[in-house]
């Protein structure tokens, strides 16, 4: 934290009258490591196809048993590793494996340094990591240093430095390093996506997301409290990747455009601590993170995000994803919505500064009918296994789908780990413009110049 | 502008390491005024009786027949004076009074200094201004000068200039000023007011106000095209009124919190240079105003305010209106909806994290009783006649209705020059932060102490 502080305050005493130095210097900046001599990026990472990917699970106490359920219903996975520092975690599932006609997997349990037996193991290709947010980067950098692709639950890394280790980590091996975003999977995203993509919303040039989900049924799930502690110690949007994912995939964020910076500003913590007195008895007087917070980032093409995250007021659950572009708009929370440009106007519409309906949602017939047209084409083929094998709705099994898919064909992923980088830096930088005033903080070009190389997001096929 | 940016650098350059400095002085300020000895606030200003309330118009081109109409369903109304540049627009409006079975009103029209003679009036009370936003400020501060009490139609000020200007005035004449903000009077906003003061909703940390509205088909309607002139001139929140007004209510701003800073960002503009062009085949390279502009407030209790605006882009009408409480939710738009804390809670729910629906909208009928329960007074004796009248539902009936209620009775108005300053000030603070990088901007204590000596928003009764 202090070498921000210096940094900001140099660069604002180097300040002149000149609005537009004025402009550059007053944006808070962090340290972007150089990128070693003879290291590239890994834009578009082309890796050995693998037929068969053999996958070991680290972390099985919340998502974990979910994601090893689904890979059962995916040919040409090998489910070789289960890792928790619980015996019970890994044994329940292990039983599931059994009852799903599969071998059973070796288990590895029993403390908090086991999984580096794991990242070790000779015989896996993918590490899995779905454990607490404090220990996703650390074990991501040794998978990939074991010479392992490895997928990550979100957040997958939390400060800058873990950021960059990742980074250097898959820039270095030439591992995948993916985070697991499942939003960006889920049916109404992917439709829209594909109408971004096809143009039919025009320049999107404004898009909202959101986690705002109360979380006090799930709190005392959180192994070791680390949920919540994260929260007690830090101020900022700490879970920002499933409103932020969606919206830079429809930006074609480092594929042409590029995040800038962003100011945050938060409310007081109330409900969190109300919790912890009245739950446990527990007296928190310096709780760091507000109930509500809300971040908006700009664009190098000009364009702006809204993000917001609150995890303990009575709301409904939102994720807000919410695009508006020049020739139409899409609204998804709290119903599914589309309104299209003039051409697809009422009729009826007239010049009357009284008539506040004359924007309106496209009907549910012509609604349904769009999402039919515009059904994401890797959604397509596996719509009705995914919606049976469920997962958030269907959406966690498209991701893990897409990631082996991949994989086995050694193209690339769909989310590297720039995505990463630039969906988790949320979390420190909100906190370094939260505790400056909501001062905008610089977010860093993570591809390190070629955030332009690549044409538009493709998903291999 | 270039003396808000001398103060900025030279507040910067007076930085040291300390962060609470640091936290202090990387906000812009622009000036306060001090307040002239022997001046005093006009909080809860009461002013003499009348009742017959004498009323002059001044603009009378989109919104001003309108309120002439509404005025006439409001016993104790006089209705002396109409004025226009244009003479179709008074003798229009004269029609309709003769119609409605009214003495027809004394008209003026010809030149734009013509309203010179109605704010000078003998026989006038009140001065209703519906101009153009550019002369709103000046006629107010004129109109009081002339004696009367004056309500201006939004925003009422463009500049910090003009907003201290109206404040003074108000504060050296002891007259009202009164920004004829409608969209506080809406039902539901009014409903929702009522349940935050009485203590449904909890502590509201958070709200969110906009306005979004395609404005394509009334471009060609403003008087010597101000409205877009403004926009091609000014970048920034140029109608932040109807999104802040209620927000602000619901948060008591100026009766025990205040707003203190903001920050503001935009997209680049596409939507109206792209109207212009292809309906008036007019090439605008420096359209100022961004299609699409966030603004997010903080404010003194910790609290947070949202503001968007957005007058281009092909959706639906939308002013956001939400409120977050520590225990309850409410949400105008898409669909109005109010959400409540665990008493209100689906029994059925269960601490599975999969479930996305635990916290959820009350019912319709829920809400509907909701509704009918917490009804706000100043509504329920005039609901049915205010739907009979109209103006946007009924609002700016009753708007019109109150402001005519309290100026008979003597009463402080429910708006005062205070809500008008605040409201307005997002236009030029906006401004301040969009050409600063989204750097955050002070919003002054226009009260200049006195923000906390009201205990909470109270409607005259």
């Amino acid at each position: 934290m202090k070498k921000f502080v210096i940094l900001f305050t140099a660069c604002l005493l180097s300040l002149t009258c000149s609005s537009q130095q004025q402009k550059q210097s007053s944006v808070i900046k962090t340290p972007v490591p150089e990128r070693p001599a003879g290291q590239t990026d890994v834009l578009d990472l082309r890796t050995a196809p693998l037929p068969t990917v053999r996958v070991a699970f680290i972390g099985l106490g919340m998502r974990g048993p979910g994601a090893v359920q689904r890979m059962t219903y995916i040919p040409g996975v090998e489910i070789v590793a289960l890792c928790d520092v619980e015996q019970k975690n890994t044994e329940k599932v292990n039983e599931m494996l059994e009852k799903r006609g599969f071998p059973k997997a070796q288990e590895f349990y029993g403390d908090t340094a086991i999984w580096r037996k794991v990242t070790a193991l000779p015989n896996v290709d993918l590490i899995y990591i779905a454990t607490d947010w404090k220990h996703h980067a650390v074990m991501g950098v040794q998978a990939m240093k074991d010479g392992k692709h490895v997928a990550i639950e979100v957040p997958s890394a939390m400060n800058m430095d873990e950021i960059w280790d990742l980074i250097n980590t898959s820039e270095q091996t030439r591992k995948h390093c993916m985070q697991l975003e499942n939003c960006v999977y889920d049916f109404f995203e992917l439709t829209t996506l594909n109408m971004v993509q096809q143009g039919l919303l025009g320049d999107v040039i404004h898009g909202e997301g959101a986690y705002i989900h109360g979380l006090q049924p799930y709190w005392e799930e959180y192994w070791n409290d680390w949920r919540m502690d994260f929260n007690k110690e830090h101020r900022g949007d700490v879970y920002p990747t499933h409103g932020l994912g969606p919206v830079c995939q429809a930006m074609n964020i480092h594929r042409g455009d590029k995040l800038n910076y962003l100011v945050s500003m938060d409310t007081k913590a109330i409900g969190n601590p109300a919790f912890l007195k009245e739950k446990r008895g527990e007296e928190v007087k310096d709780f760091r993170n507000g109930d509500h917070t809300c971040t908006m980032i700009s664009t190098e093409n000009g364009k702006s995000i809204l993000i917001e995250h609150n995890v303990t007021s009575p709301r409904p659950y939102n994720r807000m994803y919410q695009l508006t572009g020049t020739k139409g708009f899409a609204n998804k929370y709290p119903s599914e919505g589309y309104a299209l440009g003039s051409e697809a106007l009422d009729p009826s519409l007239t010049a009357n500064h009284e008539n506040l309906t004359a924007h309106s949602f496209v009907s549910d017939e012509i609604r349904k009918a769009l999402m039919e047209k515009y059904k994401h084409p890797i959604a397509k083929d596996i719509e009705d296994l995914a919606k049976k094998v469920g997962g958030h709705g269907g959406m966690d099994f498209i991701m893990d789908y897409r990631l082996i898919y991949c994989l086995q064909r050694g193209l690339p992923l769909d989310m590297d780990v720039y995505d990463l980088a630039e969906w988790c830096s949320l979390i420190p930088l909100t906190e370094l413009s939260l505790d400056n005033s909501s001062a905008p903080v610089e977010i860093p070009d993570f591809t390190r110049g070629a955030w332009n190389k690549l044409n538009g997001l493709k998903f291999a096929q």
